[in-house]
């Protein structure tokens, strides 16, 4: 059995759930993978919190895949986040009511982290099953690209055999009745696709994915 | 039985499907509707033919219900359409080469139809069921306004006791790398959902689902 | 001198301006259009009050031209509207807490009207002037199609020579951080394009400018 | 005289103008700030030779500061880059026809670099000046984002008295019909406001300009 750490936001923003948790708690439950022990964990939207909550979780699970994802409400794909930036910029005030502003997740580390998953063989077999997928290069200033850099700092610097990286999905229908959504079903459908592809490839795909700006 | 006609659309504008006809196919093949008997036609995408084939395929199948579907690229969630108005304004030449601008759908019509499906109710339905879905109130000018007004009008002229509408449906994840987009099963699941509304609902909601502009 | 009228609407949904009635004001003051007179009026932002303020304006100015605006949150250009619907379907209540779901702006009445202004003369005008602009085929089913369908009725049942129409104007920079916006400065030389061009065209450009969906 | 160098580039990805370079050059000509010597530049749309231009540009001109712009179609405001990132990814051939696809811009070079203009005073003078502005967290991974990281590490490298930056700017309503849009001369009056500000402020604003994600 290959172990994988899976971890979900709980609710932030005046939200009464989150579709990255309800997801990644489905696929806990589900354990869709022949092969593959999914642990998972519910991280605090709070800057404070959520970093040792995740360093926990890695201690308590061993996993040789860490991937923590998030809701980008708005966004109508699953989306693989490309690179972390040291910076906290919050637009409103986390869980536990912090508001940093221009402040380093890490101080002293470097500007940005590259995510180790290949994320262009993720989004091509996402889309291959039928789910939305593409690659994403910001993962914002908030919560997820706290936790994001500070994941690829605790990989970079103590776990180097570990690999990592960040997922943002939509919003589910459920939650507001005018924006991008998805199912739980298929985020967590994306999602296993995902870490399936994680677990097989080695070196990503060598093909275009960027953005012209 | 009751019987229903699921209209979808050839590929048009370059693409090599169009995941209208892809789910109302779907839908033919599986019959996923206990008591309900699907009759799908697929239609092509010209201003001079279309409507006579939507005739001939209404006449064939003696439905109680009509609902034609058409390709939004760019739309993120399935979409019953409000209004259809006697215009025709072509961005593009549609696929037998034809591209008129500023004719009415039928000379001396009204300005516009209302759809009579209950559009609230099976928006609802289909967010229950886990599938983006919310009203439009505009079918666009081009070939899928024009079958929309020109349903409406054989219903209202010549055959007041059935019902229709049309539906606006996504990309799906293989035609366009960035667009929104939805698997053509989700399409489908949100398809079935609606017309199973369509036939339980004789009132829609009352409920606000209008937009500000 | 030419008479033109125009309004604009008094603010609504928690925002503290209207750039409708910014702009509107604006060209009042100024009066940038040799040979006409404008005439500017601001209209409440009710279903119930707002056609009795128009009808008022309409029949002080006596003008030969009537152009309504309104704020269209969202969007990124100055957008002259096509068709008015006779449906107000509210979602969310009005300045005087009235919330009319799917109801007629005026029983009895056609399902449309169509503009009579040159919309795509004037979306040439305002381009050629740096404006950003394009034509709508939905003002939505709020108080701004409430009005523009009852400035239809009104002209087509009462004032058969005079011309109108409605105008969505974007948000300014100073309402939102991140929205599409345009400043009351742009906004005013673009309705002043608009207006210049609809009292010198007689028939409006033949150019495709619709929508595919 | 306080001498600042702006870039532009030529047009690409089958455009025929590049509203970067026309607001850029419109700048040079018109020099609107008192006091301020602007430089401009045009820079080729091309993996290979960009940087060299750049570094041409700024060895001949001796710049206090240096700011290079690039269209991004589809944005609806002047944004300000605030992260340039050690990636090419290129989605489509630059005008060389060369397509990068995953290397870094330079090699053994930081993952990333921040801003080191006040990118928030910025945003707030463009948007008192009536023009549509936002701080953006991702310039791509075309040649914007190439030209950007170069322009970091050459002023990191060599020139640590020189401040610099990247901004984007959008299209041009005479460049696309349904996009969103600027005047050339709008956005050149949001980098006259920007040029100022960065001039004239040492420390930025510390208010929130962060996004969820």
């Amino acid at each position: 059995m290959r172990t994988v750490l899976l971890t979900g936001f709980e609710p932030f923003g005046g939200e009464r759930v989150n579709p990255s948790w309800q997801a990644v708690s489905l696929l806990g439950e589900r354990q869709p993978l022949s092969g593959v022990d999914i642990r998972v964990a519910v991280l605090p939207c709070a800057f404070d919190t959520s970093l040792d909550a995740l360093r926990a979780a890695v201690t308590e699970h061993s996993p040789e895949l860490v991937i923590c994802t998030g809701q980008a409400g708005g966004r109508h794909a699953v989306t693989p986040e490309r690179v972390a930036v040291n910076l906290d910029d919050a637009r409103i005030p986390d869980n536990a009511g912090s508001q940093p502003v221009d402040v380093p997740v890490v101080e002293g580390g470097p500007a940005a982290y590259f995510t180790s998953l290949p994320v262009k063989a993720s989004v091509a077999a996402m889309r291959a099953a039928g789910v939305p997928a593409a690659v994403s290069y910001t993962a914002g200033t908030f919560v997820c690209n706290h936790v994001f850099y500070g994941l690829m700092h605790l990989l970079a610097t103590e776990l180097p055999g570990v690999r990592g990286g960040f997922v943002h999905v939509p919003y589910t229908p459920e939650q507001l009745a005018d924006a991008p959504s998805m199912s739980v079903a298929t985020i967590a459908e994306g999602l296993a696709a995902l870490v399936r592809t994680c677990l097989d490839t080695v070196e990503d795909l060598s093909v275009p994915a960027g953005t012209l700006h």
